[in-house]
């Protein structure tokens, strides 16, 4: 932990150190704590982590990119606590994460997670809905058992926005079956807050909470976290149309002929611009073949959807630096943070 | 809560009363709990619960029995306490228990509950796991946030409990895939503790918990709901046979049209009898008639497997009073846990 902002601002190597940091410091608590599942749900756990093959021999993958834990981490060392207390809530945020992509897979129908099978293809939806279930509580439990004097707020914290995330889920799922032009761009941002930003604002108020911070530094790092948050989720929806297929490992335009309404999708087609009519021409298709996507992702440029979403992003960031400066005055105790920001944000898979 | 253990044993009026004051007690915590839950998730909630119809206009149905929430409170009061106390604790268990019922409904493709069509079938599956997923974070919020003394201990107990019935629900569904004579008698104990057991021990341990109790009174009640919940399923196991339909709502043998590997037809099917291998012989077909069901029924009766469920029901029952006994020596303190035992132990719907 002793990347300097200036370092990681700049190049963007002091966020993948901080990360991979991260993961060597949380990785053994998330294990252990996956590893004491019973029977069939801890097969599940690991062969979702990566951790196992299907038919429960090792596997050498990695669990994902560690983006939450290592924002607990950091805002508790923002705070001034030594980071290696936190490690407990990392691993929390870090399984109700996992939680949520197991249980989103089954309902979104997604056949492929960091390039593997996803859970439900191979165990079937009962296995795999439990799974997430009980993967829930034990985010829970973890922190129910820490005997942090902090643990029980940040419990409380956490089951409340894996209640918003749950609701941010809904949302996402109701939206798919409206028509083009019956989803406002307020009711898409409400929905990627509370499905992305708020897991991403939770984990920073787990590290403030863990560093012993007041209600409104808690606060101040919840709302950094939702901005930034939200900033990644337009940079995710940005290349989910323009991402290049060879680091996205989907094809291009992948969220176009899937229908998404994603944030720049719904700009367009709330920009009352005759690209925005076209797209929603395109969009009350039952199919887009390669060339419809082609035209889709064009007519989201002309009616402005993707120059909105790059302004929007820099927006968030921009409010997320702030609430950020009124709880962290130091920007190099916040190094970490923002290194962390910027990282999501740019990242271009 | 003046019910005296006599009254309550002899003719089940006792139970009866407990019930209708535990509703009256917990009802209004855990509605307005429920609605303080986000826009479409309270909607698929408040259906469920039957507090609303599937379009929102209010509904007079009931939420339940409330046999668990009766357990957590009289639990509390065997030890001392007012239950007053553990009204939040009682809230949070039915909370968890409501969160299973929708995701079993999901899992069994289930289209019935509480004589209303069940939610995922009203909803869709999206919208009922999502809803579902909340009230598992719902439950755990309501203790994370209790101020009283005991509510971490409670939620770190009630998560633990959680991880267990998806355990549970996971080797359920894992057993139907299996031929018959491939699951044994101990790993459907086991699962049937694990399903129903353990939420009925954990209501009595909250209430133990919210008494401050120790840890061996904590762990006798638990032992206590535990044994009577596996009681209570196998009497259920026995209702789902031999079950009257005016009663149960649902046509005779029920189970058995399922070829569900209920307790006392493992118990045939693994009892080494003729009358068992008839019985595998019909559960080796893909479908039963009328005329399967009532000789799948005579085979089970006959390889022992109904007297089997009910010496161990009563077995299960005098463990269960043994374990109450060390925790609570006077009976009459102890008489309205006895009485909801008793209740779910005899009910015949």
């Amino acid at each position: 932990m002793t990347v300097t902002s200036a370092d990681a601002v700049t190049d963007g190597q002091g966020a993948v150190l901080l990360l991979d940091r991260t993961r060597a410091a949380v990785h053994p608590e998330l294990r252990s704590t996956v590893e004491s599942l019973p029977g069939s749900i801890r097969r599940v756990a690991m062969y979702h982590f990566g951790w196992e093959q299907a038919d429960g021999t090792p596997a050498a993958g990695q669990a994902g990119k560690a983006i939450r834990p290592a924002l607990v981490l950091a805002a508790a060392r923002a705070l001034g606590a030594d980071p290696a207390h936190a490690v407990k809530a990392a691993a929390a945020v870090e399984l109700a994460h996992n939680f949520t992509l197991l249980h989103d897979d089954i309902v979104d129908e997604d056949h492929t997670r960091r390039h593997r099978p996803t859970a439900w293809t191979v165990f079937g939806i009962p296995d795999a809905l439990m799974a997430g279930d009980a993967m829930s509580a034990l985010a829970l439990r973890l922190l129910a058992e820490d005997p942090h004097p902090a643990s029980g707020a940040a419990a409380a914290r956490l089951a409340a926005c894996v209640i918003e995330l749950c609701a941010g889920q809904q949302a996402d799922c109701a939206f798919e079956q409206r028509g083009p032009g019956e989803v406002s761009l307020d009711e898409c941002l409400a929905m990627a807050t509370a499905k992305t930003g708020a897991l991403l604002g939770c984990a920073c108020a787990l590290g403030a909470l863990y560093a012993g911070a007041g209600e409104e530094e808690v606060a101040a790092l919840d709302a950094f976290g939702r901005e930034a948050g939200l900033a990644f989720q337009l940079i995710d929806d940005l290349i989910g149309i323009w991402g290049d297929p060879d680091r996205t490992g989907k094809p291009a335009g992948a969220d176009l002929a899937a229908r998404k309404k994603s944030l720049p999708v719904v700009a367009a087609l709330t920009s009352g611009t005759p690209a925005g009519e076209e797209l929603a021409a395109l969009y009350s298709r039952t199919a887009l073949d390669a060339a419809a996507v082609r035209a889709a992702a064009d007519a989201v440029e002309r009616a402005g959807g993707r120059d909105w979403a790059q302004a929007r992003a820099a927006d968030s960031m921009g409010r997320a630096v702030e609430h950020l400066a009124r709880a962290v005055p130091d920007l190099d105790a916040a190094g970490d943070l923002l290194a962390l920001a910027e990282f999501v944000t740019r990242r271009t898979r």
